[in-house]
């Protein structure tokens, strides 16, 4: 499978074979402004790679910076070791919302609501340190947009323990199904209940440590 | 690396070297009760499988019965082609709560509550009708609970067209943090905001379509 990128202008990331579904094309696009969307509602994504032969995903935080993706971890762990020397690493780095559960009158149609990007390339390690510093204060600003000027940076001790990998996007793709229940017509006259339940992931009120530290201005996006 | 289970007992899983993480010992559980409940508050995983060399992590819905998981997919599905031979396909299969955002003094302490579930191993392709009915109805019941009772069944072409694959839970871990924000002795000063935010995945009222049908015991679970 040849993986060289076509480029399709500068609004939109390279198409290539692993990035083109083979089914439900409508529900795919390339676009990077739909793309960025969906990764800056998120701050964990799943971050895949292969170790001794075998696939492993494990969940984590990231952050992107324009087209980059930043995910860091201990100096010691498995992905940031993997990346860590001049080939990098291969990943697969995957972000998902889940929007409505959709119920049909037929199991076959059920389906989920979605957006969702995979991005495919190899990962290297951050080992610039102005970079370094871009990549650890925007995946703390990933979490809380603005938290990166009022808490203490990393000193060099936690700089030595933290490793940060970057991908750069390049082939990515996202797929979303925003669409009712569709029963098939010959289900139409069927007693079976079908509709939609719409599903939200809700940031409650932040429960402070120290009740007499005032709530700061990048706090206030949350419910009070 | 051996991946030779070592048996820890019926109410555990196998410990082996991939699913005994080296950092956060403490997070981490094998126990199948925990593991179990996880998954069942759960309906979609980050499936991951490695195509051509390289990782492939896509979001979907799985279902559990006892200690099988189960995934389906278009006959014509990467993933389900590739564990359709009697070699069956390594996969990993990850299932995640994000339950707080974890806010501290400093940079470095930053953290996400969560419970998560990484199970490893080689799916194979149900071709039991049985098997396929048990998990054909549990993958819409992992969804809705009771839900495969009051819709209709797949008809033999939507079965044609559809293939589940099996993962036996055999080398899968959990791994949970639940704690507060923990920021060290030295920066326990600092004028900072720190604290938790609380998440949680909220489903809503369900949104019929054709308001005529009354809702079933199935749906009462949800807000109305």
């Amino acid at each position: 499978m040849s993986t060289t990128p076509t480029n399709t202008g500068d609004t939109s990331y390279s198409r290539t074979p692993r990035t083109t579904p083979t089914r439900y094309k409508d529900r795919a696009t390339w676009e990077k402004e739909a793309i960025h969307a969906i990764l800056d509602e998120a701050y964990v994504c799943h971050l895949g790679f292969v170790a001794d032969g075998a696939p492993v995903v494990l969940p984590t935080v990231f952050a992107r910076v324009g087209s980059r993706l930043y995910v860091h971890g201990s100096t010691g762990s498995r992905p940031m070791r993997g990346a860590s020397d001049e080939q990098g690493m291969q990943v697969c780095v995957t972000v998902t919302h889940v929007d409505a559960l959709v119920l049909t009158k037929s199991a076959f149609n059920h389906s989920v609501n979605f957006r969702s990007v995979v991005a495919h390339g190899t990962a290297y390690q951050v080992t610039d340190p102005e970079e370094l510093d871009v990549a650890l204060a925007a995946l703390v600003d990933q979490v809380v947009p603005g938290r990166s000027g009022g808490i203490r940076p990393a000193n060099p001790k936690e700089l030595a323990a933290t490793a940060v990998i970057r991908l750069e996007l390049d082939e990515v793709s996202a797929k979303t199904r925003s669409d009712g229940a569709n029963d098939d017509p010959e289900d139409a006259d069927l007693p079976h209940w079908s509709g939609i339940v719409p599903v939200t992931t809700v940031h409650g009120t932040p429960e402070p440590y120290d009740r007499n530290i005032p709530l700061p201005a990048h706090m206030r996006r949350f419910p009070r």
